[in-house]
């Protein structure tokens, strides 16, 4: 169950020059891929789901009620950079700065919701829910939200620089702040839980049935020996894991062409796919 | 510029006994967001969009082109489990295993493709290129791919467990191992660009703007004291990017309650909203 | 700011026989239209864009939090329903109640979630945030959450009787409660608001620009006079909004038959939508 | 079964001074969640899935049938306002004016349509269906009608002061003046279906089986005494529905903590999450 | 503008033997990208943004409101379909044809509709308008309407094997006819324009801007000389439109390595793609 | 298999003037319903999906591969273009061809994705593979490919007018030339398979099945004599498909109105709904 604190923002959000476009910008950061309803509802999915230590089950509920919270912040960021924003063509037709507003500003945020907030990205995209990552293995979920965080972290560094309004950036400050504290949580978990032997998620699945050679070879694609193979960490010496060697290798198909041969009579098809009508066998 | 093999395959693909809903379950592997469409599209465009060192661009265009091929795999086993599937309700009616498969299987592999695998999840839902992480961030997208092959090995185990067909747990097995070795190859890369001096990502932003305090303060949102207070690695000690100390707090609002005051007239709101009409002002 | 209560759940969620074709109905309860996630952040985002009282506001912000506890409740609901769901096909080839369990659950629940819920509805479709309707305009929102706790307490009503679970009955019978009282609540708001005085939304446009005629009368628009017209409240007397006198009338079109012209030579048409060409002339 | 009138349009529909920008807007008049295909579409499922008295379907009928010809004219409004938009660069490249146009308009009405209206909002994002709400309860979908009736012409307001084309404001005041109407119809049918007696919808669910206090009770989710509680219509009273009494109370959980206990050993989780391993119980 | 005939139907649609698993495979017939939401959304789109030849833009408008009347049609069946559907647990418990039948049906016509038809397809996606093509280019136009026009009849024709059904596959046959003509009619339009001389679309492009060689030649992407080269009708001879003669060629990059160089700083990227630095440096 | 050719480019992708603005616009190659995502994998699937005459599908293979090498160039092209796009607020406030830049621009580029293409369109909505036609049919699949190849043919040819950047002219003119080939391939293959005897598809269903009258005959669907007729190639003569002789007739119904009855007490509808109440039975 959860509760509210009367509106009261986890973090100062003030604007001092209200600026439609950059409001159009920070949807990105309520309804983008990278956005806090995605951190919000997938710490909270993770948590409703969670089987086994009971302890990162309590640690995503804390921190997807935090996100709640991020969101609340920056939908009134929104609202308060569309105050005042030109809504009427007359006045903007001839001033080439209203009328360059007036096409960089989200215009559903005039004519669809009264001058606030969506949950869209930074192109007007609703939010979709398949962003939420839960899947059920807690290391895969802890990396997820790395993940999340470290796209998120991007995304409020490229808002903070895109701004000159001092209360803007005073708000963008804290979530970048909040982001790195969550980058470090969840690699904390992730290290807590194992570390590298974590890998290969899952862990509980026997690794002697992978057939013998493919788990730790760095295949490269190159069409023939004129494409340079590129070499890393990733193509000799133990594997991340510790569970193997790598190695690297040209890739070679072993699966021969698949035949799926003519088509059954009970589907759509055109005639020839049926079995050869004679028409079409000439030519074929 | 690609190329490709006449149809052959990496790897064997054969189905002994075709299972038209074990062919519904398979599209999770293709369209799903923990698929190969995923992850083929994901690695080319970070590829296509890097910049800096040229060997992680290199990197990812071979393994880009390799998951081309899984889908490939993928879309012809899928082909092949639909053989000889269902599609005429009569010899249904009375037979429970029909009628069972008819509507365990997705029906639109017999009403739309004749027989054939679509760019579709298990549920039928078409993939999304939203789906598509490619931040322009190197490390950050190396901890997306970690995390995509996370998902797309568990998946793998999932249906491994979930056939006794041979020829499908064998190439199974072989996509489980790929997902091995992809997710060493994304952490090794990881690793050789810094591990935890990677974080927080991007590295590029100066951290002395970070509000202190809050960027290595686990905060809780537990409503009061009698809520449990989960701990962990991520409650004290040196944060694991090195660059703090972990502390754990209770979150309290200071923001305060934001007021976006009354509605402009030029909005389609309510007399109410833009200033209080007699009539409801008496009442509130 | 929003706090939790350490995981308690609002109301008691049991599930006495687990049954995963009902966790898949469930599913509908969570990520379809009228589930959870989209009340709940409908409310929230009308709150957090709300302008003039602020009464309504704060209730949004009560309700909107209830609201992500109904969630919670329902996404353990899933999980628990998933117990023990058949994960291998073998032991299922030959048992029909088993199999048609098999098609009858959602797949996802056992390949993509380790057996837990999804912010997807009961066909696997992703709660797509669109459906967060949120207008600014507060008496326009009070009728969109009448709307979603009705059809809301229809899926609740539909659940309750699908079942024969004890527990599931009671979780149910507890939602539907909280519809009854929420259908109630928006709807006693919108009479605090004026009731019919509210219409026509937004309320604050001057309708003496409406052209005279269309704004009270209800057009039919049947061929001709084979067609029966229908009449109701809508057809005479005062209207609802007490605004104007209902009539009825048939429609006939009055704006004549556009004429787009020719296509510009700019654009990307064939030869013939420029300007005739010699050889088409003929023909047409 | 359905006519057309050889393209006649049912009010005037001209454009003095083409304007691209406007056009974009005008998108989510057509394809918006407010827009034209929602009710057309809307009410034609309603009426074609109705069961109970005829007359309600009829008058869905009429009214689908009209949504159509509206969608026709907006879509005619577009592709007038389209006329001689700058398609060329070079032209552009150092007036402001055209620059801002150009980036202000949608850019896809230049590459993808021949200057012509698509089926997207004014974000350029297509209509999704699943915005059809047709619930088949009658009073449901009556309400549903009003909802969309309120943010239609909210839209059409705006739209109108957005502009100052004396054609385009004629179309829009009539657009105004038919969902005045469209408000007014759905409200009578749904006083006449029975008003608040329709309440809680559905009505046929026997009410006695809803646990008590929690059908009138409006809950506060404050954190604490801290939070002010906000009262309204809804706090007492006899409830709108007649059938309660409203009371306010601040929520506590009854529900309890949920254990969804360890993993399956069939699910692809950690080794952790099936049963404490050592090296993990020493730290958890 | 458009007219209405009372509701009835352009012909029969009688159900004998209501089936639910039926209704939701004829969901795509309404719903589906082939379905007929598309075709009435398309040759409407088509139709209001046609410029050049009127007779064009008339025929659509007569076709676009036929097939209207085939939604019409088949929300009808859906409806027939799911009489007496099995909504109750107990019953089905125990009987494995009633439970493949729960199953198999689409619960959300159980649950969300009280049995009736909605604007998705068979997987129970929503119908999205992005697949309405509306090119503004009469001839493309014509193409995507016979290319509609055969998936459209694919389907039905599969629909009407997949049911034993009198009333169905009546109905049925009519949905084929109509689709064997609409194939015809709309190829005949572009025979009419043109033909083969329609093409390359749009044909008011000046071809000789096109490279030479390019526009002509069947490039094949074979590996190496293992890989057969397919060759056709369109490897050698002129060409279909008369404009040039067939060849066929190996494909070979000529556009070299792109190099997008090193990041910008402002850019939230890592240190080592801003320039080397010293670290990174020695690894790389 | 695939295999990459180390990043080489098949043409050459030179941008002499960054504009970000066009990279917008590019993105509609890229993600857009006419774009290269959406022909590679189309032809891809329809590969890989074929049954019958294995020639199409080796042909398909060999263009489905060239094809992705043009999401390469169009996604190089992008980055490169968005090279010194403007990212900083406070340079652009005062100046408005920078401003007008900003507000044109797909601000996601700058926060989203450090100046890198997207698998989106114009609008910035990510692309859906829904639209991957790959029907099974392989004449269809034919009609779908020419249908892509125009529409994609129609989009390049706009980008090319819209720019006057040298190097972009050249890289559009290479993808115009290949469009051309593209259209005239598939329809040599069309004419190959049989030309008009591939209609109606599927063209293995028994025309005899087709009730008489319906299928050779254009209605008309006038309100009344007062509409127009359109006549046309399809009006009379012999069909396309040279199995039938047009006609053209009014359509008028013959299905009568569908009747469904009261509803059942087992839905969520109104008592009114299942049988008359009295309260109801007096008003209607």
């Amino acid at each position: 169950m959860f509760y509210h604190d009367g509106g009261k923002l986890q973090y100062h959000v003030k604007v001092d020059k209200p600026n439609p476009v950059f409001a159009k910008a920070l949807q990105q950061a309520i309804g983008g891929i990278q956005g806090e309803i995605r951190v919000c509802l997938q710490y909270m999915f993770q948590a409703w789901g969670a089987r086994g230590p009971k302890k990162y089950r309590d640690m995503l509920l804390e921190t997807g009620t935090e996100e709640m919270g991020h969101i609340e912040m920056l939908a009134t960021a929104v609202a308060l950079n569309l105050e005042g924003a030109p809504l009427e063509q007359e006045k903007a037709a001839n001033d080439p700065i209203m009328l360059a507003t007036m096409g960089g500003m989200n215009v559903q945020h005039a004519i669809s919701t009264c001058m606030a907030a969506m949950p869209v990205d930074a192109s007007g995209v609703p939010f979709n829910c398949s962003h939420v990552y839960a899947s059920g293995n807690v290391a895969a979920d802890m990396l997820a939200n790395v993940m999340a965080e470290s796209t998120g972290r991007m995304l409020a560094v490229q808002l903070y620089k895109m701004t000159d309004d001092k209360g803007m950036k005073d708000m963008l400050s804290f979530l970048i702040a909040r982001d790195t504290m969550h980058q470090n949580q969840f690699l904390a978990a992730w290290e807590e839980l194992g570390g590298s032997d974590n890998h290969p998620i899952p862990n509980n699945f026997d690794q002697s049935l992978e057939p013998g050679g493919y788990n730790y070879t760095f295949y490269t694609t190159g069409k023939d020996d004129s494409v340079p193979q590129p070499t890393g960490r990733w193509s000799s010496g133990t594997s991340f894991d510790g569970k193997g060697e790598f190695k690297q290798e040209k890739m070679v198909p072993v699966g021969g062409i698949p035949d799926l041969g003519m088509a059954s009579p009970k589907a759509a098809v055109q005639k020839g796919q049926e079995g050869m009508i004679d028409k079409l066998k000439d030519k074929i």
